[in-house]
């Protein structure tokens, strides 16, 4: 039996599904952006290592272990949070294949190694860290996100650090960022190559962008078809459906 | 009367339009691109001036003149497209606003001064110069598809030398050289504002990207909503149908 705080209940991780996930409005409670990321990303079916930065509750990789046997690594800063996602993780049995490390992603390159991993995911926190005015009230939440902890170029630098050559990078963040993420990818040498952008609706801007690139892969972007998530009548489409009910 | 040489037409510049364009198939004939960037690009209304880089034909400046009031003047390096171009803006009386000058993009310098224009619009070579086997044997079409005369930071750096601070600069491309065009317009403080991704079908992968960058812009960008060109049964959409048709 896994222990819970007062503030924390056990969702399903998806719709239909037989997963569970510790979470807290308080603290953190995974959204829409992470199940789409977890849909995107490539992962190796039967074996292989992924590593998930800014982890959260783990939900990615529990997302992610759906669909692969890989080891799943994930690292979150907040000790709250990466407590939550351990316990999520014995919550499912899944001790075997995932595990949740509390670091900072600056500094995991002795604990993690270089060039070691096949996937590196990441949902990074998507706001420049704001006056101190600005920020949410609650701590946790600001750090989620804001890039309190850790800017892009840190991500990006970490991503970099810790997937092998050939090995793929993805990552979920707002369209108004495209343009720093695509220059700090190329800086470190991750070339993108697959970007998919997500609209709330038919004839609306993109509201949030999928972006796989691979380390020292060679020049060459597919930009996906359009992902829509919502009918005019604020039905979800078939295909959001699908992703979120995990058929 | 404007003089027509034995492989050229005079076609009409939209459908259902009263302007003309000197064409031939042997040497340069204008594609969707051009008519969806003349479509996409800001333009001042009123009063300004715009350049139009890899002008080919004239077909941009002879689109935007009938959205602006502006001067408009277009750069053609090949000789044949130049004398084209020329004729065409005779065809349609508009020498008081349009000039066609032969020249180099990379040595406008003297002739067009820096950070003289508003607006400036490309629509350039798509392909990198390829082996010479490779090349066209119409040395015209090769040099309107590949990079020969100009590569693309030639372009991005003309661009980027004959905009105003706060001017803009619109181009059609190649969805697989977007992470190059973004490297690039940052390189050169041409800051990407606002981007439209164009789909042949629902579903289908993007083949066609419309850019737009501010010189010394702030950073954020928009990801407009897809532009999709054909219905599954082939017809035009109706938002392609109004582009093309000039509607």
């Amino acid at each position: 039996m896994v222990a819970l705080n007062d503030d924390e209940r056990i969702d399903y991780l998806l719709a239909e599904d037989h997963m569970h996930i510790i979470q807290s409005s308080e603290v953190f409670s995974f959204s829409l952006d992470a199940v789409l990321l977890a849909h995107f990303a490539y992962v190796p079916i039967k074996k292989g290592h992924i590593l998930d930065l800014c982890t959260g509750n783990g939900v990615i990789p529990l997302l992610l272990s759906r669909r692969t046997n890989a080891s799943i690594v994930g690292v979150e800063i907040q000790t709250r949070l990466a407590d939550m996602a351990k316990r999520s993780v014995e919550l499912n049995n899944l001790d075997n294949r995932l595990t949740m490390i509390h670091g900072d992603l600056k500094e995991m390159k002795t604990e993690l190694g270089h060039s070691t991993f096949d996937v590196v995911t990441c949902n990074p926190p998507y706001f420049p860290t704001p006056a101190e005015t600005e920020h949410n009230d609650n701590p946790h939440l600001t750090a989620a996100r804001h890039e309190v902890y850790c800017t892009l170029e840190d991500v990006v630098k970490a991503c970099k650090l810790h997937v092998r050559p050939g090995g793929k990078v993805a990552m979920v963040h707002r369209p108004d960022r495209l343009v720093d993420i695509i220059f700090l990818f190329r800086q470190y040498r991750i070339e993108p190559k697959r970007v998919r952008f997500v609209y709330p609706k038919y004839g609306r801007e993109a509201n949030m962008l999928l972006i796989e690139g691979t380390r020292d892969g060679k020049e060459g972007l597919t930009i996906l078809p359009p992902l829509y998530i919502y009918h005019a009548d604020n039905t979800y489409t078939k295909e959001a459906e699908g992703i979120i009910y995990g058929k």
